[in-house]
């Protein structure tokens, strides 16, 4: 557990579950994404406190009061032969923003990464998200600017596979 | 295994270790980073094939002749609640482009994201390299153009504890 500000981070348990969900569906909305939000508790349950977790959730509180949340898994680079450690979301509730919950969000998964000898610590930023970017690279990150990611869903996915399948 | 066009995919062993290292340098030198190669066969061994494996390669053949390869991992998304797959390099040697060898492993990977129930498939792009990105469209994959990836490498993550640390 990490302390500081009145705030406190500790990691996510399956009860937490219903809060992570509620989490998601902020961020979600707080970046115009909400229309994309299929997640459900069940399938939050089994992907992150199943056999096989893909992903680990440290959920941030002000006293009692969950207050946010990170979401981090490991990615990995062949240049560096090293895991490394990919933050897929950071979100402060309004109402706690602007007193160093996130610094310590960001930070705890930091110290995380370097624990767990990760050579880069990684994530992705809207591009009208001028004041996340300011404060990321306040605390020392870069934006890679000369990297686009490129997406498939799933319908995207079937339908290479089938034209793939229908040319042999 | 995936055959067609005279190449052949296989999923990458232990013992093809320096061949994986020869395409790292290969894929490094094209987009002008092969300073930033700090792998070594020893760190991809360890990191491939060790006890927790952080990513997969397969290779593709022609005939006997090594002639490119893939390395995937599972990535994660809380707005779908589920696994996707990250590409995190993809290679053709210069003699064998323009060939499908290319299509042939992005198609195989496709397929095991599919298979096993990725909500998505994703990888990042240069951005001078419009083959590749004209390549990826005609595939059905779209460009993310609003995000931008931030990075911490090691020395970052340091300086952000130090001075945490330094501030209690």
């Amino acid at each position: 557990m990490t302390s500081s500000n009145g705030f406190h981070i500790r990691p996510a348990k399956p009860d937490d579950t219903p809060l992570i969900l509620r989490f998601v569906q902020g961020l979600a909305d707080f970046e115009g994404l909400d229309h994309t939000v299929a997640a459900t508790e069940d399938s939050l349950r089994e992907s992150l406190f199943g056999q096989n977790p893909a992903a680990e959730v440290a959920l941030g509180f002000a006293g009692d009061h969950p207050a946010g949340f990170a979401v981090f898994y490991h990615n990995y680079s062949t240049f560096l032969g090293r895991r490394g450690m990919y933050l897929e979301d950071i979100f402060v509730l309004p109402e706690y923003r602007r007193n160093g919950l996130g610094k310590m969000l960001l930070t705890h998964v930091a110290g995380i990464a370097l624990e767990r000898g990760c050579g880069r610590f990684e994530w992705a930023v809207l591009d009208w998200n001028q004041n996340a970017a300011r404060f990321y690279h306040q605390l020392g990150a870069v934006a890679l600017n000369d990297w686009h990611i490129f997406r498939m869903d799933v319908e995207a996915l079937r339908n290479l596979i089938d034209n793939d399948t229908a040319q042999r």
